[in-house]
Order: structure tokens, then C-alpha cells, then sequence
């Protein structure tokens, strides 16, 4: 890696030819525990949210609302129909889509701030434990999902600020 | 590129100066063939998703059809309106957020992964070839898109499985 | 970097020991200006997303008008309803999910392509200020937000463009 890469956010200056953990550039390297991290958080939630298109698709069968007339057809059916828990549903998947996407571009860039492996895997936990439990209180139809939602946003506030602290 | 380059996912050690290729960091590499196959059908499946706006704007002109009064009078109408048509386009358009960014995503990871670039070919491809068939099986009121969809569910759930073998 | 580092799209050879802007890994490096302009953008658009939902909340609140049962008791209300601002609101928010996360795809490959900082630095503030004003011009109900938001299609397309000729 040459010489005279300075390590993320210290001063000092190495000479080793090991030197690309210090490099600023080896943030999102495997040998990164931190990005580690990251990968397992975001694809727990990827896997989250892919349930949740199956998860609709369950509840249109089941509660035979469909708004395609040719669905509507496939199953037997003669008019197109809306459910309230396949709305419910929907708007739990809507929900996601609005926050989850923020997560994955916000954790790959907090990744560069070079956080402690701590506050990352607190950051990440937390944030992921948030969402599921938030999709599944919506679910439940329970008044406290809001609770749940705003830790995510608090979380995203946190990892908005570190990096444009970091990098302004 | 110097030599002694190992291979990513190899055991071998290097002691090099040169150690940065045979590094796991340089799996997002411009000189990665799988990295570069990532880049190539994410740009697609972004231009693919772009059209879908000016799509829904074309049905909203032709069919009449608006949701804003700024726009209904705009256009020199009297009253919003919703269309069958436009409707549809923005399902299928809705259907693309709630799979493409996860793709983005979960390509991206998988590439970490060291697959061969045999093996990430058939999964980019299959998955950019399915959503485009899910469009326009989508536009035209076929009812096999589920398939289609279920093809793109099925490619995301093996990177995911990929991914979490890999690094959990 | 070492040695024989070949700069993208190029194919004179360096033996500097700064060959890190010429080399083709190093594009998503922190030492790369390219690169944290990306980070910089990227994170206020995120930022700017992230208000939609306590928005759309607000909203809600002052209109007294839910979707879900569980709010409309937790806010001592009879029945759901639906009110023509919190729709205003959710639509500015949907169309920056149609667009916003595809721009954080399309950039952080765009910086793959080498762009001079100051075209990077045109494409990102460009289409951060087009997303920022046609949010403003929605919730104002202006008439003129379509070309905020060609204005950002044709960034996205331009950037495309580049990605695609770069890396067929």
C-alpha cells in the first residue's frame, strides 16, 4: 500500500507494507469488523423485507382480495376487493420501504466514520431489533408500533450526524 | 498489478507489498469481473426503474388522469381522476421499490462473497431478466407475473442465504 | 499502492507512491474527493427522507386523520379518515422513494467512473437541489414540481449514461 497512509481519523504514519488496515480506504475491507457487522445487519433486514412482499401475497389468498382483475380471475373469484389486514399489511411493507433503504446507504457510510466495533453493533442491533418489532406490532394492530419506529429514526438521525460531522 | 496475487476466499499468505489484491478487500474492484457484472445490471435495473415515472406521467396525460388540482389544472381539466390504466403502472412500479433496492443491496453483498463469475452472471442476470419480464407481463394484465416475481424472490433469498453462510 | 497500478480507462503505468487516485480500487476510498462529495450528498438527501415520516406524522396529528383503528383511539378520535394534506405529504414522500434511492446506487457507481470533482460536484448538488425543491414545490402545490423532477431524471439518466459507457 505504499507509504504515508494516515490511519482514519488518528495521525500517525505507518511504513508497513501491512498497512491497508490503518488505510483509510480499508474501511470497507472484510478485515473490517465493524463492516462485518454492517453486512450481517443489512442482510438480516433484506431477508426482513423480502418476507413481506410472500407475507401479502399469503393475505390476498387467504382473505381473497385481489385488485387485478386477472387475479381476481386466477383464483376463482369476480370482483377485485380490499382487505383491512392485507392494507395493514402493505402499509407495514410501505413502512419499510420508507426506512429501511435510508439504512443500508446510512450504515455503509457510518462504516467510514470509523466507529468503535461497540457503538456500531449497538447502532446496527438496535436499529434492526426496531424494525422487526416494529413490523410486528403493526401487525398486532398495537398503539405502540410508533415507539419502535421513532428508535429507528433516532438511530438514522444518529448515524446522519456522525457522518456529516465526520465528513462536512 | 504486481504479482503473487492470490485469489479472494484463497488460504495462502503473501508477504508482498503487492498484498492488497490477494486482501478480501478487493473484492469491490474495479479489476473484480464479478464487481464489474454487478455494476453493469444494477445500472440496468436502474434505468429500468427510471422509466417507470415518466411511464406512469404518460398514462396520466393520455388517460386524463390526476391526483394533484395543480396538475388537473395544468392540463386544463376540471376534476382528479383515477385511471385503470395508471393504476396499474404504478403497481408494477410499486412492486419495483419493493424489490430492486433489496437487489442493489444484496448484489453488492453477494459480491463479497467471492462467488465465480459463472455463478453471479446466472444470479445477476436471471434477477434483471425477471424483473424486466414482471413489468411487462404486469402492463399487459398476464397472470403469469407471479412467476416472474417469484423467480426474482427465490435469486434474492439464495444471495441472502449466500451472504449469511459467508459471514455470520 | 506499489507498483504498475493502471489508471482506469487508461493504460500508462506509475511508480509513484501516490498512485492511489490512479489506481481503479482506490475510487471508493475516503482519500478520493469524488468520493466523500458522494458521502456528502448521499447523506442529506437521507436526511431530507428521513423528515417525510415525522412529516407525514405531523400531519396527521393536526388533521386528525388516521389510517390506522389503534391510532384513531390512541388519539381519543371515532373513525379513520383521510385528509387532502397528509395525502399531499405521502405523495412527496412516495416520489422520493421512486427516486432518491436509486440516486444512491447511481452515484456511488458513478464514482467508479472517475469523474472530474467538478462534474461529480455538479451531477450531486444539481440533484440534491432538484430533489430538495420539488419536495417544497409539491407541498406548496405548485405546478412547476414536474421540473424539479425532470431535472433529477436527467441527472440519473446522465449519470447512466456515463456508468454504462464506462463499463460495457
Amino acid at each position: 500500500m505504499g507509504t504515508t497512509d494516515v490511519a482514519p481519523g488518528g495521525s500517525s504514519n505507518s511504513t508497513s507494507s501491512n498497512t491497508y488496515r490503518s488505510s483509510k480506504m480499508a474501511v470497507w475491507s472484510l478485515d473490517n469488523p465493524v463492516f462485518i457487522t454492517y453486512v450481517f445487519y443489512s442482510t438480516v433486514l433484506a431477508a426482513k423485507m423480502i418476507l413481506m412482499g410472500p407475507l401479502t401475497g399469503y393475505f390476498r389468498i387467504t382473505r381473497k382480495a385481489f385488485v387485478n382483475p386477472e387475479d381476481v380471475k386466477s383464483f376463482g373469484l369476480k370482483e377485485t376487493k380490499t382487505d383491512v389486514d392485507v392494507e395493514r399489511v402493505r402499509r407495514a411493507h410501505q413502512n419499510d420501504l420508507e426506512n429501511i433503504p435510508i439504512f443500508w446507504l446510512l450504515g455503509l457510510l457510518f462504516v467510514l466514520t470509523s466507529p468503535s466495533l461497540f457503538a456500531a453493533k449497538v447502532v446496527f442491533r438496535v436499529y434492526t431489533a426496531a424494525r422487526i418489532l416494529h413490523t410486528l406490532l403493526y401487525l398486532k394492530g398495537s398503539g405502540i408500533r410508533g415507539t419502535a419506529y421513532f428508535v429507528g429514526i433516532l438511530t438514522k438521525i444518529y448515524m446522519v450526524a456522525t457522518i456529516l460531522y465526520t465528513f462536512w
